[in-house]
């Protein structure tokens, strides 16, 4: 039963998929969205991870690649040591895929999340377990999750309109709700904010809150609000928003806002390493966070991330950045496995072509809302090459090599200000 | 490769094995320590957890195992509800195994970590590694552990002086100090106090530092000064031991001392669970956890317990119970893949007989003041059920039913005061 798995080879593969015009605080979506995809291959199988695939992060990636082969896939701790010590020195910026919107999160966090799933995968193969039983069993068969709604153009300038069309003002927003909510089933419903000013958008939560009675609503705005206009949004939202995301920039502010708001406050962007941890917890800046296991260090650390929420009485929610299959599994893995999630995940998924992936179509059903979670070995995914091929084309052709929502936003209107808080 | 293993039986096996008259804040170890030896049962396999040995916690324990029969060994999830939902309406007192000095930990924590240690065991035998590279690979390949010296009787009364002899002065701890490190090689030493007035320990200290310079240093009086009286010793050992253990009692004994204590505060006994890190951080209570996974909830909790003391900047140490080679390995495994451990380890190993214990010899290696972690598949300890049969035979003629070390004192200083602080 010698079944030591080392890690003989990895190999990074940069894609790029299609994405719609989704507008948010600091600009709107390009037609492209790039991830990266990371294979570890040992002697008899391999394990897949996925994660931001703009060019610093890639290199950062890359760097480490090198150094693990020959490790076990169960040395995660020297995997992380790797990250941390192969970033010593680095000055670059960007890596987080994330617009500027996330730029202070743990670097060795992200850049050991791939490899750490990855090795996860393959774990669970050779267990013959669902990485769910390496997180410690799952507690719910079926991984909800919720409506992301985004303010939109109907399509990219210069192109046709995509199947979503507009969304630019409530009925806009509603309307994007039922088509996705017929289609996924989705019971809890998030719209993107930040984008128009406060009150067009607190019509659109009220608008939603008419339109869905009694379905869960959420905000996020991106810290696009001071702390007087978080007040005011908070004020008009009580009893409707089951929380309000984000509303004002960096821990202080959302202390402030969280000091007088009636309901709860949820982030991704205050907190979003460990290290932010202790001052959020001293000013009681939130009570939800959106935990990420591509930023929060892979799955395990997420769980960790977990027990912390439960220790202090913070609620858990997930975030989500535009994404594949990869990442659905293991988000989904993830969230079955963590008894105190609290509230339907986010995730990107109805913004991507149905027909774009790297992994072989069938593995992840989306039923009543959410995602039944996988019980083959792994993360229950298998790649398909020539979906994987395609997609790396498409980004070797599509010139795109780090996300920058506020430069292409700027190519049709110049003027357009990202400063947070800008209302 | 279908691998589910499932629960088909649990045996749970009380045992007692010789101890030394060993004194402490609240009276003297008894002529026996009791332990609890649980097997988890699969169709192709066993695993091994250790606990505690009073009758309040063995009923527990044997309610649950009733309750997880057919349960996968990876659904840990379901094992730890199971716990949860098994104590609600159980008031009986007891279950800790500690003499009345942790009080106050998460019951359910305690009699789940058992469990846990055992599905890890098969988790490991299965896949052919390991416990430790199931918790992220080792760090270090010898766990250091202290040399934990106490005062002591000769003997207990009644019969013959035991190896040790007594000590009941600095000369008598130096002496035994000296005896153990000849025989473990231990590079930092620990000393039960609390049980003579301060200045005496003090003396006792000073004493180990001038006899064994450059080695660090702690004293653990258990809680039995005063906010006072601990700064007064304080004051005596500033630069003479690497931190201080328990000076006062609970969460805001430990605070009012760390306000002015020169030297890290060390704690298992005023953060004892999940629950109390929030007051204790909030507060600055403690620098260093004591872990210890018999009442954090098992290994993998153990290590949520090391991220949160690397989160907010504590240390990490690890305490010890009398105990037997089950909970060594595993304790020995958690240390082994745990980065931020800052210290040697505590283990009462020194105070039992050699010829005494549940698993086969061997296994566990002495070497240089540690312990070689075992890279047998699982806990890399098997049982040896004639030794079994015989510490269990000595539980049943022993009469010993719960630790009670004040009540033991008391037959021999009837008028023996255990109150904390009482210095
Ligand atoms: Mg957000
Ligand atoms: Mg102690």
């Amino acid at each position: 039963m010698s079944q030591i798995a080392k890690i003989k080879d990895v190999i990074i593969t940069p894609v790029a998929f299609h994405d719609m015009p989704l507008l948010n605080s600091v600009g709107v979506h390009e037609p492209y969205a790039l991830r990266s995809i990371i294979e570890v291959i040992t002697d008899s199988t391999y394990g897949l991870g996925e994660s931001y695939g703009d060019s610093t992060h890639l290199s950062r990636l890359q760097k480490v690649a090198e150094q693990i082969k020959g490790l076990s896939v169960y040395d995660t701790n020297s995997i992380y040591k790797i990250c941390v010590k192969s970033l010593a020195g680095d000055t670059s910026t960007g890596g987080d895929g994330m617009a500027g919107m996330v730029t202070t999160a743990s670097v060795a966090d992200k850049v050991f999340s791939p490899f750490e799933v990855a090795c996860l995968d393959i774990q669970g193969k050779k267990a013959g377990i669902p990485v769910s039983d390496l997180l410690g069993g799952r507690v719910r068969d079926n991984v909800q999750y919720s409506a992301y709604l985004f303010y939109k153009w109907a399509g990219h300038p210069g192109e046709p309109d995509d199947e979503y069309g507009s969304a630019l003002d409530p009925a806009g927003v509603v309307k994007q709700a039922k088509k996705i909510i017929d289609e996924y089933g989705f019971k809890a419903i998030k719209l993107k904010g930040g984008v128009f000013p406060p009150a067009q958008e607190v019509e659109a939560i009220k608008a939603l809150h008419a339109a869905f009675p009694g379905v869960p609503l959420r905000l996020d705005p991106n810290a696009a609000w001071t702390v007087e206009t978080s007040l005011w949004v908070a004020k008009q939202l009580e009893g409707m928003v089951e929380y309000l995301e984000d509303p004002a920039p960096e821990i202080e502010g959302m202390a402030a806002v969280a000091k007088e708001a009636s309901m709860p406050l949820a982030t991704n962007m205050a907190v979003v390493a460990f290290s932010h941890l202790p001052p959020s917890i001293l000013q009681n800046a939130v009570n939800v966070i959106l935990s990420d296991h591509h930023f929060w260090g892979g799955l395990r650390k997420s769980q960790t991330l977990a027990t912390i929420c439960a220790t202090w009485g913070m609620r858990l929610s997930m975030h989500s950045n535009s994404h594949l299959g990869i990442s659905l599994a293991a988000m989904t893995h993830l969230a079955s496995a963590t008894p105190n999630l609290d509230y339907a995940c986010d995730t990107h998924w109805p913004w991507k072509r149905r027909d774009e992936d790297v992994v072989v179509d069938g593995a992840l059903k989306w039923t009543n809302g959410g995602v039944s979670v996988p019980t083959a070995p792994g993360l229950g995914v298998e790649l398909d090459r020539e979906k994987l091929a395609r997609l790396h084309q498409q980004y070797l052709d599509c010139g795109l090599r780090k996300r920058d929502d506020t430069a292409y936003m700027r190519k049709f209107q110049p003027d357009f200000c990202a400063d947070l808080a800008r209302w």
